[in-house]
């Protein structure tokens, strides 16, 4: 490819709205240009650098004996029906009507589309275990779209389906998903990867990981256990919190706060540990009148996610200026008179005495608050978010609290759709049985984002060469002086000869310029022809990564550079 | 891949609403499954069969100097704003609101997204020319689809844009796209594709051709000379239709014709050729009051799309039922009534006199009428349809109806979209102008079914092996045999080594039926390893398209597939 032709320009300025690296140097680089919010096009090398991507995950899904097939991106509502999700899932999912007033939708995801292609067709135990995936666009409405390509709404995705007779063939197929996921992230040159335990939010099933690219600007919260093999997301990690404080039981008091409302104000006007303050949650449930409270140690917070699990409500923050029924600032759980409401205690309240409660009354808290004495017996629930020194629920050392951003996910569905949608295998025996199923994603886009976070300098990107888009940058200086064209030229076309992708910087502009792009867009291996290096039968082989520069005879370029790309594949 | 694993299944019956043999044969032969009206999901066959398409479209496209970038499938309205083509376009363009209430719409062809790209980035004659293009998933809300993946609402196209400083310079690269297409089809397998003359449609802009796979189910109607090198479709074609007669003027009379209303009946009440008839033809305009009324000698058929040209305006049958300002059956041009009325007369009534038509009044009919006499001055228009045996506007000789399937087109697109959207590019003189841009379309499934149409027999499938999803089908016969299945294994395992997409049948089933799927399927190179055929330590190997059988030694047959596929590509 020829610069000048090169359809996307190198920008010098910082792109105001871009926060993370991969952001601001895709777009510098000219990799891709926005479109509208959460959506992009890509240019060549953005495209080619996916599509790279895309072929790397293609052969390892094969070498899972994957089936590459292809689900429609709209889909009409009566299979979403099926399975319950039409209407489960909420305003991030795009619909619409067709010309014949059909409800139609766009696929986020495709365990429907995978059943209804797979069901009557594989009816045996003879056929089992399958796999079959896809490489496509989705469309989910994000709210917030950001970083880039880390968090868009239109998305190049693989989604993978598998079907099994039994819990344990598909935890040994599960293993080996695992196990090609690893693979995937090494080869596109991803190193700071760790899987963790996870949700299996809007999917539904039994087990499930997250591969979590470590990362100070990720939105997921990921619990580590530096000293074990702990790692989980936040959304449903556990930790030690049971700490007792046992101690004689006070008189129960209501004692004036003043303006006192939050933990950190109550307990700075009582001079007391937060840990032994109640804090009051509320939550409000979507399309539900009623409210759910959470009584937690005054120095937690409540876990969404586990919460919602629990009381198997969408529950979401209350909205206090809306509602007389609670008194803010001083809720506690004796002579609540909120109506309709779900009350939790967390764990860690658990055997904790002379406690600081609100009153229900404004300007006033209880102090000297027992639970069991005061409120009667209570199931103490984990509804609480793991913190940073938190003991692992494994090995029992303390927890540490990371970022990352999620790269890949996999979970064990059990047979939520094969058995909602009627599909059914015969086992061995002759039994009818709903397949269990096991389904994989890894998103194309936010895969090569987080390669740029990782794999990049000042100067700019630095392509790992397995997903370059060009694996060759040819920067000729002085394109007048007809030995740097015809070398130069040569060069180009017996790189092509060999298939090798490249890039010739044919453009009459300075070699600053140059330079200073070929750093910018990060091709793995530059290749300098000047008048000066000429004149002893030489030129310049620059790896962008190392730095390293070789000199080699114009004779022996090309077998170099077929050299350092057969031998030195990590560059 | 192992069959018992291939989720599709392979069925007896023909699917009761498949009419053409690609529906027929790629539903049987369980390439695809449908989904929805006009939407389908694809197992491995379809799919890599459509990516095999894919890639050989891909390489001619690079070879072209081609760009492959990725546009959005959602895009925003304002993008098609721009180009005035969100109003233009009618139901056939998905349209919804995103979550904030901005609406957006699914991408049924790239111009406006193209130009997005190019614009600013692309600002120099030293960029061009350039072209960049896509391969990626559209919808298009057909109120029609039919003929399996003929005619289909999802589906999946390669689109490309060029970009240029002259007419001229687009005009070569135009030529340069005709031949990578007829390179194309002669890759993918197929041989009746011939190129027409086409209209521009929803794109706009100049010159534009539409490659035509002949297909008597097609529902294009070319017209073709055999003569010379005229071809045209129907709806832009011309031919020498003008055939004087004329006579001495008779007076003019007014005569009972009963129910004697279309040309047919007339002609027989009145005992005259048809062509002696005037044929009033009726047509509504979208969107408006007024209606457009087209007079053709009665041997004729009006050409919607040279009408529309002509008055500018999106014309559609006019509904008698509805209004009464119509005397239907006896309209002519005399005393017509009807108000806000436009009026054409075609070419075929020039010169000919004593014609017979409608009186507007019912059950009358005006004879002796004589245009120019008794109506006035008019200017004839071309709106006719071209006829069979209609003389070639070229060489004079008599033209051919035939039907075709568009599987590909190239437009020539002017300025119209640079234009409005404000893309500039200085030029050699520092002149600042809208680029000249081309555009050029091929649909993946649309072809991969054409390839069907032409390439199977009454067995299935015959899969050339350029696009074939497996090249080679290996059929075992009695597994239980321990020779027969190393054999076949060891076959199975040495052509994946060499990276061949291989198909075993390792299903416990009757030899029959092995066969029958394996014509059905239509892989290119069948390999039948039975126990009969080891006795003399050999294999079979049937090409598929011819029936032809070789008989080869067991350790030849890797060698003897692979020369056979390095030497017979046109298998």
């Amino acid at each position: 490819m020829r610069l000048s032709k090169l359809v996307g320009e190198r920008l010098k300025d910082i792109p105001s709205d871009a926060k993370m690296k991969n952001h601001i140097l895709l777009l510098r680089a000219g990799y891709m240009k926005q479109v509208a919010n959460g959506i992009y096009s890509l240019t060549a090398l953005g495209q080619k650098a996916c599509l790279n991507i895309e072929n790397i995950i293609r052969d390892e899904m094969n070498s899972c004996e994957g089936q590459e097939v292809k689900f429609p991106v709209v889909m009409p509502k009566e299979l979403w029906d099926l399975s319950g999700r039409y209407s489960s899932i909420g305003s991030e999912m795009v619909r619409f009507v067709d010309r014949t007033n059909r409800p139609m939708l766009l696929g986020m995801t495709h365990e429907e589309a995978a059943v209804h292609l797979a069901k009557n067709w594989v009816n045996s135990y003879t056929q089992l275990p399958c796999m079959i995936y896809q490489i496509q666009t989705k469309f989910r409405d994000e709210p917030r779209s950001r970083g880039g390509l880390i968090r868009v709404r239109e998305f190049t995705m693989k989604d993978a389906y598998s079907f099994h007779i039994t819990q344990d063939d598909l935890e040994d197929y599960y293993d080996v998903m695992f196990k090609a996921y690893e693979r995937i992230y090494k080869k596109i040159g991803l190193k700071n990867v760790i899987s963790v335990k996870s949700d299996n939010g809007m999917f539904g099933g039994n087990a499930s990981h997250e591969f979590m690219y470590l990362n100070p600007m990720g939105e997921d919260e990921l619990v580590i256990c530096p000293h074990c093999s702990y790692r989980s997301n936040q959304e449903v990690a556990e930790s030690k919190i049971y700490e007792k404080k046992i101690e004689e039981m006070l008189p129960l008091e209501e004692i004036y706060t003043a303006q006192a409302k939050d933990i950190a104000e109550v307990s700075k006007f009582l001079k007391i540990d937060s840990k032994d303050c109640v804090k009051a949650v509320v939550f409000a449930i979507k399309g539900e009148t009623g409210s759910v409270v959470c009584f937690i140690r005054g120095d937690r917070e409540v876990n969404e996610t586990k919460l919602r699990k629990l009381c198997k409500k969408e529950v979401v923050p209350y909205d206090a200026t809306n509602d007389s029924e609670f008194c803010a600032g001083n809720i506690g759980p004796l002579n609540l008179k909120a109506k309709n409401t779900q009350i939790y205690f967390d764990l860690s309240l658990k055997d904790r005495n002379n406690l600081v409660t609100g009153a229900n009354r404004a300007e006033y808290h209880l102090v000297n608050f027992n639970i069991e004495r005061d409120y009667g017996n209570v199931e103490y629930v984990d509804i609480s978010k793991v913190k940073s020194g938190d003991l692992c629920p494994i090995c029992g050392k303390e927890l540490e609290i990371s970022n990352g951003i999620e790269i890949g996910n996999i979970f064990q569905l059990g047979t939520k759709y094969s058995k909602s949608m009627g599909m059914f295998v015969k086992t061995k025996d002759g039994e009818e049985i709903n397949p269990i199923m096991g389904c994989y994603g890894i998103g194309v886009g936010r895969n090569l984002a987080c390669v740029v976070e990782e794999n990049s300098d000042e100067n700019g990107i630095c392509m790992p060469l397995s997903i370059a888009p060009y694996k060759v940058h040819i920067v000729p200086l002085r394109l007048d002086d007809d030995n740097v064209s015809s070398v130069s030229s040569k060069l180009y076309h017996d790189l092509q000869l060999q298939k090798i992708e490249v890039l010739i910087d044919d453009r009459e502009v300075m070699a600053g310029v140059k330079f200073a792009d070929a750093d910018l867009m990060g091709m793995p291996i530059r290749v300098l022809i000047s008048p000066r290096s000429l004149k002893n039968n030489e030129m310049e082989i620059k790896l962008r990564k190392t730095g390293e520069t070789i000199m080699v005879s114009t004779n022996n370029a090309l077998s170099k550079i077929l050299e350092i790309m057969d031998t030195n594949k990590n560059i």
